[in-house]
């Protein structure tokens, strides 16, 4: 059984994850990090790309000790399983996602990850090879499941979340839309990779809420099922 | 005295305005469809980019009768200015812009345009050339201004709007968010263009309204000032 994935995105108001530099940018205040910190802490597993990893190094721990305490009241580790989706496992091992925090990790590489890379990994982290030349996501996703992760956040970056939607491998999906126009055309946005061409492939949403928070707004979108993708 | 500048446009849950092929694509429904159209008829002008019209072939004219039928009794022409910005004068001499629906069309060029072919367009529209290589946008408004527009619509692209916002020039922003994902890391976005670089320099934007319109949601924004911009 695959987990259920909810993507947890920020954007600029023109759609835009960060600059074209990839320089991580503030796009919400401190209450919708409240928000997506409970949204962390109430999921079994949360998964990043190597390029979100690369650009930003994230810790993506919970940060609220409440949440925490409640994590370890309930009989979860303190944080959720980090999931790194690196396929030639580039990860440095000094990542703050490898060592910051306690709790369990899972890079998944492709058969093409170097094995001596994945040797040394292996001392911190689970290693989960699926695919051959990149991460075949569906595979990694039944992976996940039958190591018992059945609630799994997406923290981006765009090529992870493409890979996600285009695999209809997507439940929910939150986008925080910032007050700022960040452009360009090379900038990294919310789900970039091939794309659709044609209208029937779109993937179809449909709006749950939407909420203004601080200065901005919660979009809450649910992806619509065609049968076909699950 | 510089136009008023709306800018409107329907994007995808991920901020793209068509697909990497530059398709045009439904974004929105009927009833939205109507509201551009009543924005459309309160405007003096509607502009659009190059690649816009030679990838759409849109006529901008006003859709609704009722509409049509205020502006003359306004004493207005049925349809707004047509202002095309065009740096090298690429338009096709039967362009829907310039043959569709009565009223004035402005085709803004470069000094870099073939005079050939803007002594051809002066037949059926108003040359004006601002700037050298590209078209100097604030030049134009200037210009536009001058010439009796003070509110002006801009349909995009992505590129026109990226450089009306790194000019400072627009003040509104409608961005239609429709219920779809579009991807691709080379779909046309809301803003395109260079981008910006340093979060300092972003563009910052106040919520305004955010209205549920068939099954997606209209954002509207004001375009902050700093005092310099304009």
């Amino acid at each position: 059984m695959r987990p259920y994935v909810i993507v947890n995105v920020a954007m600029s108001a023109d759609g835009k994850l960060s600059t074209r530099e990839r320089r991580q940018v503030k796009i919400s205040g401190a209450q919708d990090f409240t928000r997506v910190d409970r949204l962390k802490a109430s999921s079994d597993a949360i998964m990043v790309g190597i390029g979100t990893v690369l650009a930003d190094d994230p810790s993506l721990t919970v940060k609220e000790e409440i949440c925490r305490e409640r994590r370890i009241q309930r009989g979860e580790d303190e944080h959720p399983v980090r999931v790194i989706v690196d396929s030639r496992a580039r990860i440095p091992l000094t990542a703050a996602i490898l060592t910051k925090g306690t709790g369990k990790r899972i890079v998944a590489v492709s058969a093409r990850a170097s094995q001596k890379k994945t040797d040394q990994l292996k001392k911190i982290a689970t290693i989960v090879v699926a695919g051959e030349d990149t991460v075949d996501l569906t595979r990694l996703l039944d992976e996940l499941g039958n190591r018992g992760i059945s609630r799994l956040m997406v923290e981006g970056g765009g090529t992870l979340i493409a890979g996600l939607i285009n695999a209809g491998l997507v439940d929910e999906m939150y986008t925080f839309v910032g007050n700022m126009i960040i452009g360009g055309k090379d900038a990294p946005t919310l789900v970039d990779g091939e794309g659709f061409i044609q209208e029937s492939e779109f993937t179809r949403l449909a709006l749950m809420e939407a909420r203004k928070i601080e200065k901005g707004i919660l979009l809450h979108w649910m992806v619509e099922r065609d049968g076909l993708s699950r």
